[in-house]
Order: C-alpha cells, then sequence, then structure tokens
C-alpha cells in the first residue's frame, strides 16, 4: 500500500527524490535491489531529528521539573550540585559541572523507583507541559516531515525504529502517539535493573547506576544487540549518528543515510558545530565521503511541525 | 482473525482451556480484562520450550562441529581444553570443567568474526545438521503444539518474542524459518560487538568477552530493557525461567504464565529436577503458589514434533 501523495511536507528536489527512489529499489520484487519485508529496517534519531532539541532536549525540561518537584520534598537538595544550578535556572554552571553531574541528575530524577511508575510520571508530565520557546506542548513539538516519513516507510513494509542517546523509558512514555512506534522499538540511553519479586508483585526497579549511554559507536552496537540486523536507513543529525549512519549506508542492496541540517532560524533553529550537547561537525565535513545525504530544513521541508 | 480450530495438536483439557480463555479475555474489546494490541506481548523460553533440548542444547552441536572446523586448521586445539573434552566426545569431563570452560568454548566458536559472518554460518551448518536422538534436521526439532500456539497468539494481535538463555545470533540464524518469529524479538546471551569502520565497510565485530548470560533475573531484565512492557504471556520450562514467569504473572489484567513439563519418555524425554544444564526444580515445586500452569507434554500434547 503506497500512499498516492507520499511525504506531502517535503519540497521536490534530490533529497525526496533520494528518498522515494530508495524505498522504490527496496520494494520492487523484480529489481536488482529488491530487499524482503523482513530486512527493511529503518533507524532514527530522536533529539534533533524527530523532535526539536533547541536550547535543550525535552528530557531536560522534564528533569528540571522532577527536581522541583523532588526539592519540594528534600530541601536539602537546594544546596547540592547539580540540583542548586538546576533550581537557580543556572544553565552554564549546570552544563559545565561535566558528565558525571548530569548523570547525577539522570539518577535523581529518573531513577528509585520502578520502570512503571517512572513511565507513568512522564505521562503525567508531558500530558500538560509546554515547550518554551516552540509555544506546543513537548510531545507536539514533532517534525511533520518526519512523522510522514516514519508512516511511509512503514506502509512500505519498514520496521521503524528509535535509536537515541535519550533514555528509553523517558521516550517509551510518548513515542507512541507522537511518532507511531511501539515501546519495544525504542533503544536508548538506560540505567542499570533490579529484580524485586518480594510481596506479591514481581517488578523492574530503576537503579542510580548507568547501563549504556546510547551516542555515537553505541548506536551500530546497540542495534546489533537488539535488532540483529543491519538497517537499510538510517537517519541523524548530529555527530552522535555518524556511526550509526556509516553502518547502514556500507551494506549491500538499498542503502540510505541522511543527515538533518538544522539551518531555518526562522521557522526553528540555526545550528551546528557549535551546540553544546550535541554537535554537528565532522558528520558534515565527511558526509560526501560517506555517502550520506543532507537534508536542509530550510529547502527539504515545506513545514516543520 | 481467529484460526476456526486453534490449537489443533492440544488435547482438550484444562490447559488448552486456560489458553484460549486468556486469549479471548485479552482481546474482547468489551470485557474486563482486554487489552489494546500494543500491550499484547508474549515471551517464550527457546530450548526446551519451543525445541528439543535433549541430549543438549541444539546450540552444542554447533559449538561441537565449529571445533571440528577449527581444529583442522589449528592442530594445537586438540591439545588444550576444553576443545581436547570436545573433540574426544569426552562430555563429563566437558560439563566439569566449569562454567568459565564453556564460556571459552563459545568464544572460541562464536566471536573473532563479524556478526552477519557468524549467522552465514550457523545458517549454513543447520542446512543440513541433523539431531542424532530425533533423526531430523536440528531446525526441525521444533515442537507442533508450539508452533500453533505461536501462531494464533500472532493472529490475536500478540507480539511474540524468544528470551532464552541460548546465544542471540545463533538463534536469529532460524527463528524466522523456524517459528515465524523476527530477528529483531530474539533476546538471548550475547558477546559483547565491536565496531569497525576502517576500509570501505562499517560492520560489528564479535569479542571474546561475555556481554549477558541471559538467565534466571537477567530474562525479565532483558525483558525491561528491550521490549519496556510487561508481558501479559510468558512460557518457560526450567528455573531459569522462573523469574520472567514470575514477572509476566504478577501485572494487571490478563496474565498467563506456563511451564512445560517433559514426562513423555515415549515421545520425547522425561527430565526434570536432575537435568544437568537447566534444572527444573523450584519453578515446579512453586507453580501453585505463583500461579503458573503447567503443561504436561504427555497429557497435552497430541503430537511432539
Amino acid at each position: 500500500m503506497v500512499d498516492r501523495q507520499p511525504l506531502a511536507s517535503w519540497n521536490d528536489g534530490t533529497v525526496k527524490s533520494a528518498i522515494l527512489d530508495f524505498v522504490a529499489r527496496a520494494t520492487t520484487p523484480e529489481g536488482a535491489e529488491f530487499a524482503p519485508p523482513a530486512e527493511r529496517i529503518a533507524v532514527f534519531d530522536n533529539d534533533g531529528t524527530l523532535c526539536c532539541e533547541q536550547p535543550l532536549q525535552i528530557q531536560f525540561y522534564f528533569a528540571f521539573n522532577r527536581v522541583k518537584e523532588l526539592a519540594a520534598k528534600d530541601p536539602t537538595m537546594a544546596e547540592r550540585q547539580p540540583f542548586k544550578a538546576v533550581l537557580e535556572h543556572d544553565y552554564n554552571t549546570l552544563f559545565g559541572l561535566g558528565l558525571q553531574a548530569l548523570y547525577e541528575l539522570a539518577f535523581a530524577t529518573h531513577a528509585g523507583i520502578t520502570d512503571e511508575e517512572f513511565v507513568d510520571i512522564a505521562r503525567g508530565w508531558l500530558a500538560t507541559a509546554k515547550h518554551p520557546k516552540v509555544g506546543r506542548l513537548f510531545k507536539e513539538c514533532v517534525y511533520q516531515p518526519q512523522i510522514e516519513l516514519l508512516a511511509y516507510l512503514r506502509e512500505n513494509g519498514f520496521k521503524t525504529y528509535i535509536v537515541s542517546a535519550g533514555g528509553a523509558d523517558f521516550m517509551r512514555a510518548f513515542v507512541e502517539d507522537a511518532y507511531g512506534v511501539p515501546r519495544e522499538q525504542v533503544i536508548g540511553s538506560s540505567v542499570k535493573l533490579r529484580f524485586d519479586a518480594g510481596g506479591d508483585r514481581a517488578s523492574l526497579s530503576k537503579l542510580s547506576e548507568l547501563n549504556i549511554f546510547n551516542d555515537r559507536e553505541r548506536k551500530p552496537l546497540s542495534i546489533g544487540l537488539h535488532i540483529g540486523r543491519r538497517p537499510l536507513l538510517a537517519f541523524g543529525n548530529s555527530d552522535g549518528d555518524l556511526a550509526m549512519m556509516r553502518y547502514a549506508r556500507s551494506g549491500p542492496g538499498p542503502r540510505l543515510a541522511l543527515l538533518l541540517r538544522h539551518d531555518d532560524a526562522e521557522r526553528e533553529a540555526a545550528y551546528d558545530r557549535e551546540f553544546r550537547l550535541s554537535p554537528l561537525s565532522e558528520a558534515l565535513d565527511k558526509a560526501q565521503d560517506y555517502g550520506i545525504t543532507v537534508v536542509s530544513m530550510k529547502r527539504d521541508w515545506k513545514v516543520v511541525f
């Protein structure tokens, strides 16, 4: 089943043609590059690829709100870093504290409860919380052209996965509604879990210990562990996605690696090398060498949200 | 879509009724226990639950054959344990060497190559290798009633997963053909991977280092990591599956935990507590306490293979 007007929010041009051509090659049974449905795996980064990550990734706003809630019950938090910086909205100090401080922030706001309790808390926040810059609910700060691309791929027999450095459980709270991607097709960062079987209910508790920080080379490694098959398509927007894009791009058969460039200050944001949390530099410089197709938000998208 | 005669190879009785009743409760829209399709996750152990594991799990025969092939190129292997015991068919010595020796066997036969090369090698072996006792191709030593159960669950909107202590990549070589389960719905034991991007092809190499031994409490933990949702149904056959069965059984809504008992010496094998590699003892003793339904191969299955 192919939509008669697929990718309506994409402008005609070489990028849209490359996507349509890739899907046609993968799905034409008599074609030289036909890929059986089982091989049709497409992987997408989340922050900055499927949704807005400016000025901060959505998960930070969730964490900041959790700190506020937790500090109301435990006032000593206000005296300790990194929570002090969060409560004082002093983000320069916060991000100057280093990676370990950000892990502490993540553990305090994402662990110490079961995975099921966490998803409920995240859903509660997502139900009403609004993006300060975009002016929409956070869960609606998703890119319309990408929603169409995900749907178009699924209509053509692709299984769509999210492979992100964001927290898997946080993404699982909204990906089904926002992207039509089921929870089990989310591969993200995670803390270690503990199995508790005391009492009459067995459950999984989220611990204050890092399991996987799912960025850069960890992305293809996680794909190997979770999917066990080289994706045909990978879509990213930063150097953190380069390994995954190279992995997808370099197999036999139909291949497409796409890199979203945020070059649209008017409709969203223009940033790349200087972005503190997830810069785009090497991937942009090497895109041509590695056969990666650069997508310009300004040029290739009719609408953003 | 419900098959008119589901589970044709299952004898009528309390077990078959419990399965049919569970599926009816989960899928009846007006029912009190209706589960939306997204929540319909069913997890199955592999060895001894979906396929024969007697006298040894299929993967051991593969490993033994790999040792033979590798020793033909490197004769020094014949002088080193655990390979010496393998080449001499001295399984008492082999299994007496301890867990680390079995890991060494797994690393030598499953690592040092890419995941894609490994799946090709495993498929090549599975194409012709026959089970010494059952007398069929190994990949056909699967239980017919379970094939029907997997299909019946999928017809009713369930996503079926394999959650096994067996090697994920080995299972990925045959699960699609044997069970209709896609590779990405296999959660198993694994070695660590390395991302190699030298030359013009990026790939994943399997290393001689354990990543996860996916048994016992690790099974629900892996379900949390990979699926992020408590399964409604879990099917196992040993103490290694008890944590996963308890996890599935203890959530709200429709729940079914099934434990296969090998009590059929005539048609397959009769074993439980004494089975060296994967005993069934605590799970059998506690089945009633934990609400686990015991399936008797002899009583509940019309045919085995």
